[in-house]
């Protein structure tokens, strides 16, 4: 993942033979596509800007002073973008600090873990945690071996299912270990691949069993574990570990807008998530979706253009800690849902793009996909359009009628940097990065240049 | 690298035709030959006993308490694989201990370093080291910026040009920035890949510099470090390194051999070394060298067979620091090199088997590529036997004369896990470990079944 020279050289070349027809549109929006498409082809605009994210800002957990640093920032970045205005929305947010952490095999064979608290969790108080361990597999195997789990640390090791399947225990090992009188978690991380780093994420306590600490130990501390435990070893570990729960503090999504030329009262949104986890930089969690964000906003000012409808761009607050960016957006903006056009969320890295998926009727994808048909060349043999989710924080914009798009992109290496200190800067490719900005800003260009709306009015719901 | 089942059925199935001639060997030991590598590609016991020893024993870093469970264990694991006689010869060895470590970023956006020191590093004294960042690429950088580096701690940051060319700075890079008066020293991890763990390894002081610290941090906190420098935001740097160096102790070779049934004088000598970093388990380098010909030599004696030659398993004592273990078995056995008919190493990790390298003349390079050629099979395209170096540990008998050899695997993954926490069990498979113990048993066998020896006694050097 070190790597040479930027290759921007030829995604440009590979446009530059004369576009297929944009569907519904005239002449001159063809032309003006294939012209917006090759600068954002390259335009190292959105890489160069996360860059600046991740050297000058760093990690940005919600409720922290990296978080505040974040929203200074962002409004900087995106008055520099040309957006005609900038303002930012109130968040209340949880307030979990991390503090310090460390974990350790007593014995037989001693060694110290590499580990990280999961967000959310309660530490272990004012001292420490000293238990046996026990290792199990998966839910089924705790509950088969319960009555061995009173005064022990459980360990969950579950082999890699996705990570749909397999976050199920960062959410609810705590619980179902406490269910059972254990007195702390430990889970392997959640993850496809690892060379040494512990996975952070979310968990959540649920209301019928005691709050017991949990964290991550890297796979192969799991892995180590797991075999010592099925040796009959007993491995006994102490763990420290200062995380706590504060009182709700107040964030703030960030939010930029180009104003229409023609139908200013009509918004398409695009967007990312601003906070990260506090390992890492944040680099493909989430600063790749907030800056392609501002990068495909910023392009369709290219050439005096302006835009014919309003961009919206925004910078969510704390979706890693429970989605509040997103919920407090849509509150705040019940009243004028029926504005939004489309929105759409950039949250799986900067990756080679793959296309977009659509939360919206079966019309309204077809409609999409034939709008990001002529994209196709961007990403020859890997594109494809179609129903699926749009993405943590326009989702409940989504769910409440709005035309919803999710960006995709190859998510192979995802999950290895996902959430853990290898969520940095040196992962994230200038040319893919160009290919992003160009299918983002490219559908973006579309949609705003159709006569219609995606969906009339009152079809997306909310109070006209 | 978390992996499902293991797929042992395989390669048998693959051996499973009639084999080509075995050169200048008789129908009797080509069956016998053919029997051998069957049995070999079934062969689980590498991969168990590595098991074993990462879980078991864990790291063992020459002069540790790891390093002695290990001596101990490697004894047991000899006597049971059914070797006649186990010894253990004295090695004195450098004592480095790590102690506890940690850097900051103090400034100007505050951030923990992922750190490790390099072996044989002194540390930060009694108290710590702070200084600003220089920033260079490589040394010619450093030289042009020589005026910068007075009081400063500088950070080395070169390109992946392969490990023979990046380590350079891993090995040199402390006394090349002492003498500019820099009080400390920084290198990006050496590897080519990485998730956030720092890489440790041996470095060297210099006669004519001071004796400064150093340590690598991850190849994502360099980046990061390089990137604030050139936006002139001058990192300040904290660094508690309690790494010292002590007075040298002894440590131990372990030695099994299989007596020979027809010229027990005559050795072939197959070896790997027992210590490992600190880091990780030591798994790839070199847990998967000691078992591996452990597993070759124990494999000579399928079916009541005997050799005819003696079996010498050499597991050698501190490779990483310094290779004081092979020249000790060199000085130890001066006097009986005639006896060593090849001396064979692996140390460069149980991935998929590629063949040897050979360190004698053109003769038996020649030779030994003819008594491999049946083997090739194991490996389908990527077979190679060519003239090459043999092993660090088993380097200076190769230099005396004695023909060596190097078994050699797909490198692509071993520098990403080198010297890191991520040298795990894990990363292995068994799949790979039967085929590689196929290839070395198979060689050794061929070696063994010959009439006459590789190289007459006298051409080996040595005081007859």
């Amino acid at each position: 993942m070190r790597r040479m020279l930027p290759l921007l050289l030829l995604p440009a070349l590979l446009w530059s033979g004369c576009g297929e027809p944009v569907p519904g549109d005239s002449a001159t929006n063809q032309s003006g596509l294939n012209q917006l498409v090759r600068a954002g082809l390259d335009d190292t605009y959105a890489y160069d800007l996360l860059g600046d994210l991740c050297t000058t800002v760093g990690p940005r957990l919600a409720g922290s002073p990296g978080y505040e640093r974040a929203v200074v920032w962002a409004q900087e970045a995106m008055r520099r973008a040309g957006c005609d205005s900038v303002w930012v929305e109130p968040v209340t947010v949880p307030h979990w600090t991390r503090g310090r952490e460390w974990g350790r095999v007593l014995g037989p064979v001693p060694f110290d873990l590499d580990l990280c608290a999961l967000g959310l969790s309660d530490g272990t108080g004012d001292g420490e945690v000293e238990a046996e361990i026990l290792a199990v597999r998966d839910f089924d195997e705790l509950e088969r071996r319960a009555d061995e789990a009173a005064g022990k640390i459980v360990l969950f090791n579950p082999p890699w299912e996705g990570y749909g399947k397999t976050v199920r225990y960062r959410v609810g090992g705590a619980s179902a270990a406490a269910r059972h009188g254990a007195v702390a978690c430990l889970i392997c991380s959640v993850t496809d691949r690892s060379l040494g780093a512990p996975h952070t994420g979310m968990m959540r306590y649920a209301d019928d069993a005691p709050r017991i600490p949990i964290a991550a130990v890297t796979v192969e501390n799991a892995d180590r574990l797991f075999r010592m435990a099925g040796r009959g070893m007993n491995p006994r570990v102490r763990l420290h570990l200062e995380a706590a729960n504060h009182e709700d503090v107040t964030n703030f999504n960030v939010i930029g807008e180009i104003r229409g030329s023609e139908a200013p009262e009509e918004i398409i949104l695009v967007a990312g998530h601003l906070d990260s986890w506090d390992v890492g930089t944040g680099a493909s969690d989430d600063g790749t979706g907030v800056t392609l964000a501002l990068a495909a906003a910023r392009l369709q000012l290219q050439q005096d253009r302006r835009p014919r409808r309003t961009i919206r761009v925004v910078f969510y607050a704390c979706e890693e800690m429970g989605g509040f960016g997103g919920r407090a957006y849509l509150e705040a903006h019940r009243q004028e849902l029926d504005r939004h056009v489309l929105v759409m969320e950039s949250d799986g890295g900067g990756f080679a793009p793959r296309g977009f998926s659509v939360q919206a009727d079966s019309t309204v994808v077809a409609r999409v996909a034939e709008l990001a048909a002529p994209l196709a060349r961007i990403a020859p043999d890997h594109w494809s359009v179609g129903p699926g989710g749009s993405g943590v924080d326009v989702g409940p914009l989504a769910a409440a009628g709005v035309p919803g798009i999710g960006h995709h992109v190859d998510g192979s290496g995802y999950f290895a940097l996902h959430h853990s200190r290898a969520d940095t800067y040196d992962k994230v490719d200038p040319d893919e990065m160009a290919r992003n900005t160009a299918a983002i800003a490219g559908l973006i260009y579309s949609v705003d240049h159709l006569p219609e709306r995606l969906l009339p009015p009152r079809a997306a719901g909310g109070n006209p």
